[in-house]
């Protein structure tokens, strides 16, 4: 396998072509991407192994950094003066950031993805989230551990990457390099300005991109910053989406005796904070899934006529979902998948309390505690609905606080909770999807894609987007790439090869994209 | 300090006093064995460190046996010739038993202690469970850690030992041992004959001890079995408690999506099983703490008049363990800490869904899982509560499984729990406090006590006395030394060292009674 090292010297050393005898047809770009893309796959593969084993989590700042490094080497390799853009903060996790002009284009696109990764419990897992391992298919469905194949070994497109971030979002850094990378050397000039932008703390909600965007400004500044996260629709079409929805985690932690007591001695007697928790998290929901909080839907904003026409448009994927899930009966009254994703929502992330399995004990526990995880549609603000929240919490009888309660307070309310926001929350965002940019983009994946492209006006899920629309004055459309059956998030990460061989391509039309 | 070893072989030499020239008077015993115990502290202390520094999960084979081992050697040296009895399965820890008869004694006592522990989150102490230490007080009343004592320096009886079994029930073991050495040493004859029993489950249900009774029946048959656990009275006064609750502990899981799903993406539509067990849990108990699962306080047998008379001159101490554990409101509805404790019971022991902290993540969970503590009274029986249990869960619209669904089941059934009743459940057992034995244990006790003696029907906590009585037809009268805020089963399980000298004390009084 030639190293990465050689390759990146080569590509290097390649100028771009700064005026093309004529530009050339999407076709014929898209033929030479692709076929990049099938004489480079062992080592775009290795490179992503070796990225996907440095572990990636926001606030390890030795893995970060070194995460950090490996990326601007790996971009000063293809070519691009890469340097980091820090906040003040020293403890933030550095953005890597590049730039490569383009002769006479008026148009600026910022390319985002982010090398920060979820949390991983390695117990939970079926290998190291760090250990990238290549398996023959889905663990469920029997996917076998596959030695790196050599240097002739044909790579079938439907072998999964585990590792943590192989989907979520390393796979997006590489994409949108490697689209870079095969413009480079089909000497094809993008038609656009470019800039990189990869986020190091994207999974811990970016608490410092406002920093960093502020005090970057004009550096930063673009017509449209292109998300490069998320996964493609489940029915396994490419899409893209103009929005996201805003994000808020929520610690609660409710109480009982003061000193776990002996569940013999002291049980029907002494409070169990278990109970008292499974209580106040049963009030928050209808049965059928409707919020209860008051307020909760209240700033809704609602959809526009074409997003509501582009909402109808998304195919049918939920019985395919159900039976892939085992969800004999989803939430929301039966309402679409994608309807409901429009709306803001309230979901336990986590729930502790004691002890189970082998570490059980006889005990009533002291304490019991939540995450919860509330996503913000556009008009809802973060602190509002977390405030809404505590609201509601208090009226159920609770003393709310945002600390530990005293051995006073704990003798003096019957029920006492700690609620605190986690840094990072923000809010939604949507790009209107009638603008000549949003349409360039449409135009572009689809360009790429045998199937009509879905558009849809927002994931369900979030990125820090307002933030940077509220910072920077810009707009942003997300091209999504990896497999719906990822497992982001969670333990078993992992992404499909198949899908950053169409991401790359996918990547490279928006970057050539009218 | 002089080494145990030579101890040993002091009173191993010193033969049993065969006939007493007189029956010593109960307060000349009382102050022969107090001068023992006073010049004896620091190898009483000495020893008891190097037992408590054994691990001693039940399903830690190696560390049960090195136990057990530790125990046979130690009794051996006091001159007792123990033995293991084990459980035709290989697996099981064995009980340590010994025997010494008293020439011209009509009575045959057992007494019982064991020498397994809870399990313990090293995470959640303030030392590690396996390495006591002294403290000069309660952690959380600012005890600091203390160097073992030299011989000379003094031992103040409000010392705590921390370290898993410092209370439940190394300490036991410790004062039935002590108590014996100290009648050899003093030459004061037992007034019963003697056997020691020490069981090596007891924290896992004992779920061998009805094997190991019925392939010993005769070996272990005794007028009454004397048992050391369970703390005095929170008043501080010393308890003679003639029952115990049974207890069983139920596994129950129920579950959302078959693979964890970003919370984003799929929050509002994929079903949280965090939530489905919050409410499910929430349905079991009224807010007053009452159990809404029909039947449940159906068995109950009432309490005699006698006990009922016992339990109400039981002295006041819940206003100072409200204060003491921040209570503002016990459950119950009214009725006081023993009165609730002769119900049965339900509560939550842990509870789980994803994680909480650092290692929260942005996903729905595909599984919630709670472990339930039923605790029985008389008339209650284990298998016939949990019966009512999931009859309940099956009300609540749940298909009840006793393993993990299919993905057929997950299909078409919107609500599954696992529901597995865990081995080593057993049921309440009551000894009448009348009978003449039952009464010559009381003045034994009261004999060595300045107050009252607490005279209580039944523990709150269980032992596994129903299997005893049942299998060898015998008696089971329980003689608590722990104090009340050990922290028994839960982290920085602690002894206070003047319980142990009194339980020393308590113990020979019981083995010397009329």
């Amino acid at each position: 396998m030639p190293s990465l090292f050689a390759v990146g010297l080569l590509l290097a050393a390649s100028p771009v072509p700064s005026s093309p005898e004529a530009p050339a047809s999407p076709e014929i770009r898209r033929r030479a991407v692709r076929d990049f893309v099938d004489s480079r796959q062992h080592d775009v593969l290795d490179e992503l192994l070796r990225f996907l084993a440095i572990p990636n989590l926001a606030r390890d700042r030795e893995g970060i950094h070194r995460n950090a490094d490996h990326l601007v080497a790996w971009m000063n390799r293809l070519g691009l003066d890469s340097r980091l853009l820090e906040a003040s903060d020293p403890g933030a996790p550095p953005a890597v950031f590049a730039e490569s002009k383009t002769p006479g284009a008026s148009r600026t696109l910022v390319l985002y993805a982010h090398y920060d990764g979820q949390p991983a419990d390695p117990a939970q897992w079926q290998s190291d989230p760090w250990r990238p391992v290549l398996r023959s298919a889905r663990i469920d469905e029997g996917g076998k551990i596959l030695l790196p194949p050599g240097a002739r070994d044909r790579i079938d497109p439907g072998w999964r990457l585990y590792a943590r971030s192989a989907a979520d979002d390393k796979s997006g850094v590489a994409a949108i390099l490697w689209a870079f990378a095969a413009l480079r050397e089909k000497e094809i000039a993008p038609t656009s300005n470019l800039k990189f932008f990869f986020d190091g703390e994207e999974e811990a909600g970016s608490p410092h991109l406002e920093a960093i965007a502020a005090a970057h400004r004009s550096v930063l500044s673009a017509d449209a910053w292109i998300i490069c996260d998320g996964p493609v629709h489940a029915s396994g079409r490419r899409q893209v989406v103009f929005g996201v929805r805003g994000d808020a985690n929520v610690d609660l932690t409710v109480y009982g005796p003061a000193r776990p007591l002996h569940s013999g001695h002291y049980g029907n007697w002494a409070p169990n904070p278990a109970l008292r928790l499974a209580r106040l998290l049963a009030s928050m929901k209808e049965p059928g899934g409707r919020v209860r909080i008051p307020g909760w839907y209240d700033d809704v904003e609602p959809l526009k006529e074409s997003e509501r026409k582009a909402i109808a448009a998304v195919p049918e994927s939920e019985s395919m979902l159900r039976g892939e899930l085992g969800i004999a009966q989803p939430e929301g009254e039966g309402r679409s998948l994608v309807e409901l994703l429009t709306l803001p929502s309230l979901n336990i992330n986590g729930m502790r309390s004691g002890d189970i399995g082998d570490q059980a004990r006889n005990v009533i526990p002291t304490t019991a505690s939540a995450v919860l995880d509330l996503r913000l549609v556009l008009g809802n603000d973060h602190r509002r609905q977390v405030e809404r929240l505590i609201r509601f919490v208090k009226g159920q009888g609770f003393l709310v606080l945002d600390r530990e309660p005293t051995m006073e307070q704990r003798r003096h309310n019957p029920l006492i909770a700690t609620i605190l926001e986690r840094p990072g929350g923000y809010n939604a965002a949507r790009t209107p999807m009638d603008l000549p940019i949003s349409r360039s983009v449409i135009a572009a994946v689809q360009s790429v894609s045998e199937k009509p492209v879905v558009i849809l006006p927002s994931l369900g899920g979030s990125l820090p987007v307002s933030i940077l629309t509220q910072t920077l004055g810009t707009r942003a459309v997300i091209v999504p790439i990896a497999n719906p059956d990822s497992n982001q998030h969670a333990e078993n990460e992992n992404l499909r090869l198949g899908n950053l061989w169409d991401g790359i391509e996918a990547l490279a039309a928006v970057m050539t994209m009218e």
